[in-house]
């Protein structure tokens, strides 16, 4: 009966330690975002003065708030009712946003404001031409996931996952304005190499990809 | 000699008279926009906070000072490059700004910041099927030329113009928010007939239209 015991004690142990391995493995995977900061920023006109393109980027890293705000700003959840920052034909929400580091790759999740993991490789030399793509903290890739809408005009589904992903990029480009980040929105994207790099399906369409960090000093 | 002289002082007082005519009517048909402000606006993470789609508008006019400003900020020139507030690709620049209101159709001439009236005809009614697009005092209409992007591939045609049209559309709805307007952007606009009265030449597509006003009180 004692030996029992132990031996389920044991098993208990096991578990909980299984269990702790799994929470950390959890945890690597998943990176919990601070709660943006949904008040500041500089003026909208000002913000518009200064928005442009630029392709120097240092290779500074974003801190966690300010790639929590960028998330956020881009196609953030923004009104109780679960809609965003930036419109979407029907309320599909069909556009995902994922966040190529050099620690991997992210998907925004924004209902839990959080980057969920879907890759540890780093991807962002596939998500461009230009070398700067490398060394850029940052590379935003959209996707249509075109399982959430059912249009069935190939015209339709071109238009509106360029309308949907301009929105959201727009957005983009005036937040780096607004905290003097370097940024620029690209189309010379690799879509056959990247897309099996990021592991999407065949109806998971790459629209842009938008470089942001730091310029270059 | 002097008969001869009085002749061509009439004729010189005639030719200005019929320059003065020539220059109201050139007036009526062009409304100069007073200066945008580029400096004001609620901080952009607020306006990011309170961007949202809304239906119900008040006839209630826009003020000129008001115009100027949102036709700005959708696509204004902000660098003296002539680039503007929203991205095109190899900066096209090919989406034009209609602008539906009662009194006409005006096409926004962004490098001398003015309305050139294309048409005396209030077109509002043809911008959507809904009935607050006739009671709204402006509908913007989005108009990609296609004469101005060589693209072949009809794919890339209808998503950069839905791209192109989503970074300007952004910024409208942006400046809405930042100014209390109610806005929303729409699809659905019987494009042939509404292209037939803004008088569009074959490769000029209608690409989205938005509805801005004041909020219905």
């Amino acid at each position: 009966m004692r030996r029992r015991s132990l031996h389920g004690f044991s098993a208990f142990v096991v578990l909980l330690a299984m269990g702790a391995v799994a929470a950390y493995a959890q945890e690597a995977q998943t990176v919990k975002l601070p709660a943006p900061r949904t008040e500041g920023g500089k003026p909208l006109m000002q913000a518009l003065k200064e928005r442009r393109s630029t392709r120097e980027f240092s290779p500074e890293k974003l801190p966690l708030q300010v790639l929590s705000d960028l998330l956020w700003a881009a196609f953030g959840i923004n009104r109780e009712t679960g809609q965003r920052t930036a419109p979407s034909a029907n309320n599909r929400q069909e556009i995902d946003i994922y966040v190529a580091t050099a620690e991997g790759l992210y998907l925004y999740e924004a209902k839990a404001h959080e980057m969920r993991r879907v890759s540890a490789e780093d991807v962002r030399a596939l998500t461009g031409t230009q070398e700067f793509v490398k060394q850029a903290p940052i590379n935003l890739v959209y996707v249509a996931d075109l399982a959430k809408g059912k249009r069935t005009r190939a015209e339709d589904i071109e238009f509106y996952s360029g309308a949907n992903t301009g929105f959201i990029a727009q957005n983009v480009y005036l937040f780096c304005a607004s905290e003097g980040l370097a940024c620029v929105v690209r189309a010379l994207v690799n879509r056959e190499a990247l897309a099996k790099a990021m592991g999407l399906r065949p109806d998971q369409k790459i629209t842009l990809a938008q470089t942001v960090g730091y310029p270059r000093k």
